[in-house]
């Protein structure tokens, strides 16, 4: 009998002194409550990931080892394995080291160093080549790190001959759907190999990534026979008889729609309180996508940490007003109301003479996005509460946002969420607890910047819209392709052409959370400067 | 006699159309009018360097490739040597094509990819191993890329016995100093495997990097024997006789700091200009940050598409208005003046019932540079003329600067210049033609946001800031490094806590033209949420 724990927890990347003190007491608390012989840590655990370009400087990899020497010292009496970024010469490894009575027993060097996506692997670390057995009470382990867990060659290469069960160390991040990915990968490198396969990820939110857990533990035969909660820590023992794992809890997995409202409340709540910030606020306009952010930032802050800002202008309906009231009275938060009238009629009276003889346009529509900004700016300056920008994935996609306006903010939560996805989480939430008014999901969105203006108005429908973003953006699908599915070229040139000269929004956009196969951020990097036109031109 | 032409053009990042045509009148002039037999373009020629996630386009690579062949079609009569992203089967690299009568006659894929500081190559290609001939007229020439020839390997492993003459392609970004490690390495290895070499650099702005070609050709002893200019487009040939290079023009080397300058002034017109504006303008405070960076407009686009703006509030003295409009009529621009009070008033009104009760402190300073901010926001989105941001790189460093304020803007010029570096640069600005007013350079910095302010209340003297900046940010010293340097422990904490906490405001600032060893942006990449702490603890 062996007692394998999965230690899920949620680390703070580049907090060392931190994480070290969490991993001793995790591994305390897997030594004395749950009696396991062996507990298991998420990849870089001393570290947190993606702990990014701190891995270039040298006191904090001389930090990070010191740290694995000084938890091997701290605690004895069960095996530990924790990831950490191994210095040997001048070469750094994304290690996982094997701690035993005081001693680092053996350690792994990762093989596969993902460089694509969010990841930057081979920025900082070589690869290794070689595997690494280790047995705990006549038990083979192997040990292998995330990306190295998805090449097909694993099991073909023989490279677990010996082994009678591999583990897998991971910070895999979120986005819709990938754990089922995730887990059938998983489950097939068991099932082709005939050997289980326990897998512990990471758990929590760093800026633009959440890591959603759902550690497992899988059979022989593929089959998964314990699965740890998404989105939330959680430490578990699995017993192996025999090598063989024993069935034990499956935390089922949530559907699309609410393990992506999951990771918005984990994302908004981790960068907000692992930031020291004391809460968050917000402008509050009656549509759908604030009434969203605010319902997210509740759920993750609770509504004491949480305020509002109504701004209406001339162009305000009442109806917005009204709903917006409405919105923050359901979740029971402090809400404040400032006409942004006298700010407005200042700039427009200072600009008078410079634009004598213009005519009016979006400068206009700017300048009252940008007095909402600075009103907004003020309060999270003298309250020290963070303030998070409301725009979706469809508006940071075509630019239909105002710079320094609404887009100012430390924090965009839906930066990754396209507009039909909006209202879908907006409809979730509220079978939870009706706290966005119908009016809200029903009428046609609107910027309220110019009289009676719709978004449909400047953008095709968002029905049309946002399947040819995803195309054109996810999917790196041509304009061609996408014509070919279905869409007419007029809408598509249009999109297409917004995207394209917009890159400089996105630049200095928040960081937001990636929710789906490709986010703005780290995930995608396009130049600003660029020749490059995706339209058709006929 | 073999003729050989280094085509240092400026290409446009993404546009592969513009490209393959500037490609083309480049080869036949010179083909007629140079006589060549070969002529060499930089580093992934067809797609402009560095094309970032445009390479993970199917759509791109296809017209990339096909360009190459379109080009082979174009022009006959002389061989040319262009760079391209390949793609074989799944596979893309970064080659280059050899075309002659209409084909391509082989190609070399680079060897060595860089993947460090503003590179990230190794996400989008393979590297190959192997080693690339052809023969003119009897010379037997090797080809190489860029990082392949910074490798010290390049000799020892024999890689190019047969040879008479190495090719390399180039898309090596300028920093301060660069140019003389550059020319060592190469000459370097001519020397030590007794060949010559001819060096090919792009040259031009894009984004964040400013390219400085000065291209030159080495002979076997090591020796310069051709240099084109620096920051500027430049064709030449080059006669090579029994495989040895003719001595011809060496354009001399500027010193370090004309050659910041002209850094400087090609990255902000190329891209104010391959972006489409019509000009820039910027605020003007009577400090020295914006008289550099209007000096650096003016040369960089000349004085009528560069236009000012004057906004005292009731903390501005009358000197600065007065030196910043000296400055403007120096240089010969439009300027305006627009005083911000309304503006301030309004928002200090709009403000006073949630604010009722509390002490006045940052906020109301942002206030007034959010302010300034929507106010050239305006002005530039009804020119249509790019805002310019003055801001320099210790205070992007250490936060000394208000995000959404005198951080709003589409380019921040000198955001990778020190402040010790501003100062250097407008005096040897002045030596030019006397532009800035001396008491800009001699009187305290003060961003005139409270009374009597200057930046010392809140900062080290840049003498002591700089200095530890530097160490901290471009060398990753520790704390204890700096200690060890001679700086005192208060200062070196102040300036790391800023630093470590400043990266939520640099990921929203706008790009800026790197001249240092690592400038902020797509050369730094370090997480927003973290728990480092660069401090020493005492």
């Amino acid at each position: 009998m062996l007692k394998i724990a999965l230690a899920q927890i949620n680390l703070l990347v580049g907090g060392i002194n931190a994480n070290q003190q969490k991993i001793i007491q995790t591994a305390e608390h897997a030594r004395d409550e749950l009696k396991a012989d062996l507990v298991i840590f998420p990849e870089l655990t001393i570290t947190g990931y993606p702990p990014e370009d701190l891995l270039l400087r040298p006191d904090f990899i001389k930090h990070a080892n010191q740290a694995v020497i000084d938890i091997a010292h701290a605690i004895q009496g069960i095996n530990i394995i924790i990831g950490f970024p191994e210095l040997d010469g001048d070469n750094l490894y994304n290690s996982a080291a094997v701690l035993r009575n005081g001693k680092i027993l053996t350690q792994y060097r990762k093989n596969v160093l993902p460089n694509f996506g969010v990841f930057d692997e081979q920025r900082y670390f070589k690869s290794s080549k070689k595997t690494c057995l280790f047995t705990i009470n006549d038990t083979s382990i192997a040990i292998t790190i995330c990306e190295d867990i998805w090449q097909k060659g694993l099991i073909e290469k023989n490279q677990y001959v010996g082994a009678d069960l591999i583990v897998t160390l991971n910070a895999s991040p979120f986005d819709a759907g990938k754990i089922h990915q995730r887990e059938d990968i998983v489950c097939q490198q068991a099932k082709e190999a005939n050997i289980p396969l326990v897998y512990v990820n990471a758990i929590g939110g760093q800026d633009e990534l959440v890591f959603d857990g759902a550690s497992f533990v899988v059979d022989p035969k593929g089959k998964v026979v314990f699965r740890a909660k998404e989105f939330e820590e959680q430490v578990s023992v699995v017993n192996f008889v025999n090598s063989l794992p024993e069935t034990s809890t499956c935390s089922p997995l949530y559907n699309e729609i609410s393990s992506e409202y999951k990771a918005l409340v984990l994302g908004v709540k981790d960068y907000v309180f692992k930031n020291g910030f004391k809460g968050a606020l917000l402008g509050l306009s009656g549509g759908i996508d604030s009434a969203l952010v605010l319902a997210i930032a509740v759920d993750a802050l609770g509504a004491g940490h949480v305020e509002a800002v109504l701004m209406p202008s001339k162009y305000t309906q009442n109806m917005s007003n009204e709903d917006a009231i409405l919105e923050a009275e359901a979740l029971g938060i402090k809400h404040h109301t400032i006409a942004i009238e006298p700010a407005v009629n200042a700039f427009t009276g200072m600009l008078s003479d410079v634009f004598a003889g213009t005519q009016r346009d979006t400068t206009e529509e700017n300048i009252q996005a940008r007095c909402r900004g600075v009103l907004l700016m003020a309060m999270s300056n003298k309250q020290g509460k963070l303030l998070l920008t409301t725009g979706n994935k469809s508006e940071m996609s075509v630019g239909y946002a105002t710079l320094y306006g609404d887009m100012a903010g430390g924090f965009a939560p839906i930066k990754d969420v396209p507009k039909l996805l909006v209202y879908q989480l907006a409809e979730y939430r509220n079978t939870l607890s009706p706290v966005i008014p119908e009016r809200v999901i029903t009428r046609p969105p609107s910027a309220e910047l110019a009289p009676d203006q719709v978004d449909e108005d400047s953008l095709p429908a968002y029905s049309v819209l946002d399947p040819i973003l995803e195309m054109y953006i996810e999917q790196d699908k041509s304009a061609e392709d996408i014509l070919a599915a279905g869409y007419q070229l007029k809408d598509i040139n249009r999109a297409i052409s917004l995207v394209d000269r917009n890159e400089y929004k996105r630049r200095q956009a928040p960081p937001g959370i990636k929710i789906t196969s490709r986010a703005f951020g780290r995930d995608r990097r396009y130049p600003i400067t660029s020749g490059y036109k995706g339209t058709i031109n006929k």
